[in-house]
């Protein structure tokens, strides 16, 4: 495991997701392995990797997928950590107290401790992804979270859409922001100009990100198609797709819309190298800003 | 020219800038013609369009290319929009008073008056772009100017870089985003991996505003090479690429590297149909942006 600010090597796991949680968490934990045998340092799970995409409908029996953190998938994980000697990016669904539910992530440092966790802070709610009845927007902030690898920068899918949320975790000196995400198409919108335009949105818009904050940016999505349930729906086509990009916004490496262990070296120096050339830290225009915190000026 | 809200067509002028701002002013007039012959509503010149891009060198002569606001430039281009009905949105360097210069550009209305100006609130400085020496930074924030096409949208060059002035813009309802630019390539980045990178991240990082703003975005850049003079650098040989590119970051429109107008329709209903899909608007984490004022979060 390398100190902060040497490169480490990321890997994306890119999974599809059983009915079953234990099963699904049996195998993110073999993946999680697989992928440090292939010399992995830090390991990132997708959104809610525990579970099939719940909020297709809004269905209260589905909080009993909830657990806390520390809980079942943290402890799972943090003894895939402490035998490989890696660090676990690992998304919960967690069940905080009776009634109150976050989108959380957990950092699992290399020893089983919890290096951090973070809690979804931009819920979204559209046809299909019901995530509002689901979950409380996250109390804890945007987080770059310490790590022996060095500082993580986490977000969580619908956070990837907002260039607040990115800036705000790049100022605390992550050189990395991590995207786990449940992202796919309706059925109608599978293979037609629409859902290209749509994968390509979600894509460039990270790939902005990493640009304006000059660093590293991985998101990692799940796969498979799962039936809506009731609500009507058909369901989703998760694509896939998950990439890490540089501090250009170049791809460094990104996946199909099969399963997959995707693996890149991010290194940390990159970023200083990035902002000398291109010194947008510097100009700023802080003074100016305050407006940000409105909800439209009109 | 339509009412605001109703489709219109944008032209952006891409030229190149001979020594002789007379000349150039009168290239930049006939080109808004011709533009409003092909159907044009609304023009945009390239930032400084008058002049070379002196920022290759700092040198207090250069300070006499400033002129005021209204001034030489706007009154010639005020004829052209006042005969041809159109918007003109124009790029000046701008002396405001005594050693006091400003980045800036002037929006004409079809009756020759202007609708409002917008002062460049980023300013850089790099080899060969030393703009810090030459400019002000702006005092007039961001802004969305209205006007008979609707609002627009006014920012200049380094701006594109800034996730911050696109979001305050957009937040004031400019369905489009007007990006005036001089970019290009130092000699050892023509025709390179690194050159082709740059060029690209310029492009992404504008599209991921479109996206995250659901927005039009449109940048000109000046085409050709420009020696440096003094400097001891070779020059900037000026990359065109401009673009306009729809709320889902969709390219409409793209110029080559050559002399050219490029005309787009804009539709501003887009913009609400784009924020039904995407509603990011609805979800932006307000409470939490105040650090966004700060200049590090360390």
């Amino acid at each position: 495991m390398p100190n902060a600010e040497e490169p480490f090597q990321l890997a994306l796991i890119q999974m599809p997701v059983s009915l079953d949680p234990d099963a699904s968490l049996a195998h993110a934990c073999g993946r999680v392995s697989d992928a440090a045998d292939a010399g992995a340092d830090v390991v990132c799970l997708p959104e809610l990797f525990r579970s099939p995409y719940f909020c297709q409908s809004e269905d209260p029996a589905n909080f009993d997928l909830a657990e806390p953190i520390p809980g079942p998938s943290t402890e799972a994980l943090a003894e895939v950590a402490t035998d490989a000697g890696i660090v676990i990016v690992a998304p919960i669904f967690e069940r905080r107290g009776a009634g109150l539910y976050h989108n959380s992530l957990a950092v699992i440092e290399r020893d089983g401790s919890i290096a951090g966790i973070y809690r979804k802070m931009h819920i979204p709610d559209d046809p299909n992804y019901y995530e509002k009845y689901y979950f409380t927007p996250g109390d804890l902030g945007f987080r770059a979270i310490p790590t022996s690898a060095g500082k993580l920068g986490t977000l969580i899918c619908w956070d990837q859409w907002y260039p607040e949320a990115a800036r705000l975790t790049a100022l605390q000196g992550a050189p990395l922001l991590l995207y786990p995400t449940a992202i796919g198409w309706l059925p109608d919108e599978v293979g037609n100009d629409e859902g290209a335009a749509q994968r390509d949105a979600w894509m460039t818009v990270q790939r902005g990100h990493a640009i304006a904050n000059n660093v590293f940016v991985a998101a990692v999505n799940r796969v498979g198609f799962e039936p809506a349930g009731g609500s009507g729906r058909d369901g989703i086509r998760f694509w896939g797709g998950s990439f890490v990009c540089d501090p250009q916004g170049r791809i460094l490496a990104q996946a199909g819309d099969e399963e997959e262990i995707l693996l890149a070296t991010i290194e940390p120096a990159r970023v200083e190298a990035s902002r000398r050339a291109w010194p947008f830290l510097r100009d700023r225009r802080i003074d100016a800003f305050e407006p940000l915190t409105r909800r439209f000026l009109d």
